[in-house]
């Protein structure tokens, strides 16, 4: 059900040849008027249908996306903008939209054009097939070469949250690694959405990571359009927030656990950080770390990497200040490290998960950061020629 | 000859047994009076020896060099602590020079104490074996997994600069991964040898990268003991400097090239940026990119993740600000994005070696960085179990 378990959404899946010979166009929309907001890849290089969506959502909420997968529509010049702008038009036409009412959301190879006279003949399509139980169609329709699609659904309390993702396999190397579709049927007002969705974001899609590469059109959308006519309280709306934050934080484990090449996945956690921020830099550093990954990949708990990671974390312009004799180290809740000293303890890290928890000893920050190995498959489907 | 070229100096490498079956200690002095400095890794977790050595530095110029490889001394708490200033002290009075005139670098598996039963006595030997023609013997000494030692020889005017380094290769891994050792016997004063050093370093050692990880045990050392005799004058000042750039240069590009699992060399050129400190940062983004590097080792011109690492390097806590639409990129000098618009050129990079130039077209900042591949080698490299 994925994005139409909420009530009053309809999506639809359909293939329209844009690249692969299978579903690649999908459409969202909700079938009464809604709001909505959507958060975008800081990469300075953004993407067409990023650019084309930030005007969108300074004009209207969204009510309507479509996405297509093949194409990422990125480092494409001004045609690619005019592509996007006319990929939001046509489907805003068909739905009775205004054009600033659509999102556009592009995934697969940057630098090419977008095949336009497949495209839009596939948005009618798409518009057609639309329907209550599009959901699942639609969230096959946005993979790349994601081996599974991603769903979720969360209900309770008289409303649902529902999502779709697509995360990282590329053998076409794609960069447009990730995207989120949230619908709701819980009621919001205007302008309430972004500050719903950021810290759901960036508890769960922002602390991910593949291969600490960060795409030119990562983007996660959320349309609220209040059709389950629940009565809003402070309860029901920390329950929405919850509910959120569970539907992100099941479609990233999701991506993560099917990522490229992905083999063991790993839990870090920093705490005793001087605070919050840095706590997440030396994670985020721990975890996007080669020597990490590989020796995750080798199912090796070697410790001395992290250790490596977390004393070389960028942070307020040159590394995270930490004190090797304060920290402690433990894989799977064995100490390996203890205030500096090494206790010789061989942990068991054979299973296909592991937790690294490294405590500083400075302070009262922490962080968490989910992370894979770096296999050999990893290098194979990105060492493989486009085309 | 490495670094006996240079005259007065003298050099050993004997193998005392610490991991390998092969010359794992190497001992490098100046037979007279000497000056020197060190630079040293950033990483906020430092061995032992990084640490002794800084207060060595302090109290004295460096007279002589006692290197081994095997085991790090890195995260091991008072007692390595205690082992590498016991170190320093057995080779000093072997020497006949006060402990601070010795510096001491460890390289090899993190986390393990020194084995000093073992290290104490292959100290003996390696005094007793000096000699004016151990430079090579000393180079060997220090490697750990690298295929094969890094020497450099630099001479003219008169005057010699020499020098050996260990680099990148490491079944065992060590985070160790980089030391450098130059001497020369050009006549310097005191307190100018650091000055000299870090232009130097910063141009050749601090712009290259095998997997962006960063060693806790990094430190390149100088020596200089005016054995050459020759007249200082403002040319040979400049000579000196050119020759020890040479110097690091030569050995930035055996390490590179011997580095883990390497199969192509990239050198990333980035031009027409705000500055240099943001062309930098962009080049190493670039230059450290696993989507980047995997592309490299397909040989695939996927100019698109070359984009994507430059518009997400970090910079002044943000990724650095570049216009997508003013980038003109060129892999081996053919053009595949030219002011932000594809050419659709697909250029040969079948090589063992390429170019990747881009102009951000938005100042006059350059720098260029040199990197390699990630290979599947690499990940057998890295994800071997230590033991």
């Amino acid at each position: 059900m994925s994005v139409t378990a909420a009530k009053g959404f309809e999506a639809s899946g359909i293939a329209a040849g844009i690249r692969y010979s299978r579903n690649d166009v999908a459409l969202v929309r909700s079938t009464v008027p809604a709001v909505g907001s959507a958060m975008f890849s800081r990469n300075k290089v953004q993407a067409a249908c990023l650019q084309v969506n930030r005007a969108h959502l300074a004009a209207a909420d969204p009510q309507a996306v479509v996405v297509n997968s093949g194409v990422a529509n990125s480092a494409t010049g001004k045609q690619g903008h005019d592509n996007a702008v006319a990929t939001a038009a046509h489907t805003a036409s068909l739905l009775g939209l205004a054009p600033e009412q659509v999102l556009v959301l592009s995934t697969g190879v940057i630098g090419a054009q977008l095949p336009m006279d497949r495209l839009l003949p596939g948005i009618d399509q798409a518009v057609a097939a639309l329907s209550a139980g599009g959901g699942h169609d639609a969230a096959e329709a946005i993979m790349t070469t994601d081996t599974k699609p991603k769903e979720t659904v969360v209900s309770g309390g008289g409303f649902t949250v529902g999502g779709m993702a697509k995360g990282a396999g590329m053998i076409h190397p794609d960069l447009a690694t990730m995207l989120a579709v949230f619908t709701t049927d819980y009621p919001l007002a205007a302008g309430e959405v972004h500050a719903l969705l950021q810290p759901a974001v960036d508890a769960t899609f922002n602390a991910i990571s593949i291969d600490g590469d960060c795409s030119t059109n990562d983007m996660v959308i959320l349309i609220a359009n209040g059709a389950s006519g629940v009565e809003r309280t402070p309860e029901s709306d920390a329950a929405l927030a919850a509910a959120l934050r569970a539907a992100c934080e099941d479609l990233s484990r999701q991506i993560v656990a099917d990522g490229e090449g992905v083999t063991v996945l790993a839990e870090i956690t920093v705490d005793g950080a001087v605070d919050a921020t840095q706590a997440k830099a030396i994670a985020r550093r721990i975890a996007t770390s080669p020597l990490v990954k590989t020796a995750l990949f080798g199912h090796d708990a070697n410790w001395g990497r992290v250790l490596m990671a977390a004393g070389s974390a960028p942070y307020n312009g040159g590394y995270a200040d930490i004190d090797a004799d304060r920290a402690t180290l433990r894989y799977n809740d064995v100490v390996v490290l203890d205030h500096g000293t090494p206790t010789e303890v061989e942990p068991d890290v054979s299973g296909p998960s592991c937790t690294i928890a490294l405590d500083l000893g400075l302070g009262e920050g922490s962080a968490s950061y989910l992370t894979s190995d770096l296999s050999y498959e990893y290098v194979r489907i990105n060492g493989d020629y486009r085309s």
